[in-house]
């Protein structure tokens, strides 16, 4: 158990803690300028959508590195919509998914929503699911079948056309699941296999980890090269200030998404 | 005009397309660790609250500079609820500006969203609005009332109590305008005067900066040394997808403030 977890730990921290190295092999924001990505949102906000920070960031940094990305969301209902404060669910409301995933939008084009089912792997060099809670009620089923969870029917179809087209796809904090339901043998991180508080923040979703192992997935790198995942943590990691980690982790999960796709 | 063009130009490029320069003379990252910034939200997206892109980059880069932050937010109903996809309000809805801007936070204490109400001066040392029409609408009555709006009552005191209490004050995109009308003869910057339609984005927000010079302002700086008043005018610049170059001017403002702040 120590070995897996120093294995882990210094994954994590190479995840959580350096500075993007790729612009050392690739230089600075400019060799991707033709990517052309998908980001795939659940919704907007932590508790039953994406989370903003991490939609924010992977925006930020697909633009910083140049790349051209569209944002896609299902068409629907959410599971139920949480009151953010109580962290309780709110009654007698209902969201629509693309409509509040439209909050990360600006303007008109590109940055546009788009309905999720319009998603083809044949117009994009790579996919990005930032996390969130929305991953684990409206993405998947995962929140009430765990291990055995199903996915949703688009998001299941995207995962294997990128994977079985060679193109990269790129997870954050719990959406790293969704990948591992449906592509055997991958290899992801979550985070931390056990809680472990320190100065800064602490890891309450250990339980994860233990399903994604369920799930047939090997639960020890961030970048897996033969199967072009990338994954990191993000907010699995719980901290009260300290987000430029977060945001580091999100932007080395977008250069190596970037760097393996075929553009 | 076009000397007046001209200034602000330079101003404004200054703003948006210069990385952050105060590295250079302070240090990067630590010499303001125990700076304690107010951030005011006015509900979550661009349409009828914060805008999701300032609110997340003035929290990452308050972290990256090691400030504490607490966030705050009115808590009573929104305007309106506008939805996002069509760009129109909403029949039927009714949200809580608080529990929406929670939609921000992470875990608990220093992140959990509190009311506006609570806000005195005396605990911070400065005091940041990003930005989103939750300015126009929920934090004043601008939208309505043009440069002869209401400031929300809680809005007003804790912009005159911390300029007269000599601390900063920060505001991205159209927040500039709170602080026009109630703190006379401040500078602010709220983008081109003018719409120009450039290779990578446009100005269609011209009409606030006939207003705020209607309120007294000046227009033509987004440092205003004297008053402490810091602007940038972030998504008042449409893009569709140079997010960066808005990260980077809401970086700027988030480091004057830091730096003018007493501590």
């Amino acid at each position: 158990m120590m070995a897996t977890r120093t294995l882990l730990s210094k994954q994590i921290m190479a995840t959580l803690f350096r500075q993007p190295a790729c612009s050392v092999h690739h230089g600075d924001y400019g060799n991707w300028g033709n990517t052309n990505v998908a980001v795939v949102f659940s919704g907007c906000g932590w508790w039953d959508g994406t989370d903003v920070h991490e939609g924010v960031y992977t925006m930020y940094h697909l633009s910083r590195n140049g790349a051209r990305f569209q944002m896609f969301a299902p068409n629907q209902q959410q599971m139920h919509v949480m009151d953010h404060m109580k962290k309780q669910p709110s009654s007698g409301e209902n969201r629509n998914l693309m409509t509040e995933s439209a909050r990360f939008s600006h303007g008109q084009g590109m940055t546009q929503m788009q309905d999720l089912s319009k998603l083809e792997a044949n117009g994009y060099d790579a996919v990005i699911f930032p996390g969130g809670h929305g991953v684990t009620k409206n993405l998947s089923s995962f929140v009430k079948d765990g291990k055995d969870c199903k996915l949703h029917g688009d998001v299941e179809r995207v995962l294997k056309d990128f994977h079985r087209s060679r193109k990269p796809i790129g997870l954050s904090s719990m959406a790293p699941l969704l990948a591992c339901r449906v592509l055997p043998g991958i290899e992801v991180t979550m985070g931390y296999e056990r809680d472990d508080n320190t100065r800064w923040g602490s890891w309450p979703h250990t339980s994860l980890v233990q399903a994604v192992k369920g799930m047939g997935a090997r639960h020890n790198a961030y970048v897996d090269e033969k199967n072009k995942v990338v994954s990191t943590p993000a907010f699995l990691w719980e901290t009260e200030q300290h987000y430029h980690y977060i945001f580091d982790g999100i932007g080395n999960m977008v250069k190596h998404v970037m760097r393996m796709s075929t553009k």
